[in-house]
């Protein structure tokens, strides 16, 4: 099975963004899975999904055309490089539908692929040994300050060109408040893996405590 | 701006799949575009964006997450290589929710992005100018026997491993009946861009007609 894999425990944040108890800002466990994890750990698997990739389609249910689900290209972050808190973080405007979509219904859902990363081999991308997740819950409008400085180093720090966009269309910071899980990563149907599971794994499944 | 469109008609598809009329089966004009048109081309953007990608975000209601909007990463294809038809085929099975939620609700959107192509340069993959597409419709199993014949040419070409995949997972071929079509592929917003348009692109707009 695949291997090594690497825990990093970040304490610098504390300092970046005040004294606030970083899970409490995030609410995630900072970790960093820089090799693709062994699939048998759907709790490190799932996040390293989310801290190595950059873009996802985001979910939500389309006012404009009857209540269709409505998939959109966004970019996303879950925190600093290598320092992955687990929860998806979107820079939108409401001069695109998903933002104004979430604004009047919350139900929404974060897909993201493995294949992208390149590790999939020559695996399609719909092989179950190449993963996917989808995180399902609420879009929220990030209205914390703390949480919401976070989420722009998070972002800002991944996707530099974000702090240039253009002032005038009102970039906000969103965040998807997960409810339920989906992760694909081998053969034999969906992993069962709790919210609590995903943002808390634990540091021995990992192999490496700290 | 973006150069060289190459267009092609298809006509031994006509072979392929009996005498019935081309059209008539796959429903969109059959073409290939292989180098990034013309942002200003709606039409030929959104088309190329179909015909070179070969995986996505399908997105369903999910029955089993309170209604929720559910992304799935799937693999797809619009026609043999370079034969593309604009209308995305799938191969589903119903272990997997995609599948029965779209059998529960038909409503659904499929979602592609510039990036994977590695056409974007050093744009982020949320930038207006690299791509994205949404097309949004009802999620349809294909039970008309030529056109699932089609539809498995077109899926198999793509995707070599699917045919070997179990059969007693009873994958099914899927279609998207597109009903609206969300393009960003430059700044300035959505492109206006109706069905039919997408359909059936103005050869004249493509630079080459045959």
């Amino acid at each position: 099975m695949l291997t090594v894999i690497k825990l990093i425990w970040v304490s610098y944040l504390l300092f970046l963004v005040g004294s606030q108890d970083s899970n409490s800002i995030a609410q995630g466990q900072f970790l960093s899975i820089q090799t693709k994890p062994d699939p048998d750990d759907s709790a490190a698997s799932a996040r390293w999904l989310l801290s190595l990739n950059s873009w996802g389609v985001l979910n939500t249910i389309s006012t404009d055309l009857d209540g269709a689900p409505f998939g959109n290209v966004v970019s996303f972050s879950d925190g600093p490089p290598n320092e992955g808190s687990g929860i998806p973080y979107f820079y939108l405007t409401t001069l695109d539908p998903t933002a104004r979509n979430a604004l009047k219904d919350e139900r929404a859902s974060f897909t993201v692929s493995e294949y992208p990363l390149g590790t999939c081999g020559n695996l399609d991308p719909e092989n179950p040994a190449c993963s996917k997740i989808t995180l399902t819950g609420k879009l929220k409008l990030v209205d914390d300050s703390k949480e919401a400085e976070f989420a722009r180093i998070s972002l800002f720090s991944k996707h530099s060109e974000m702090k240039g966009w253009p002032e005038g269309h009102n970039f906000q910071v969103f965040k998807l408040e997960i409810e339920d899980i989906f992760l694909i990563d081998w053969y034999g149907g969906p992993k069962p893996l709790s919210v609590d599971e995903y943002l808390h794994p634990k540091t021995s499944s990992l192999g490496f405590i700290v």
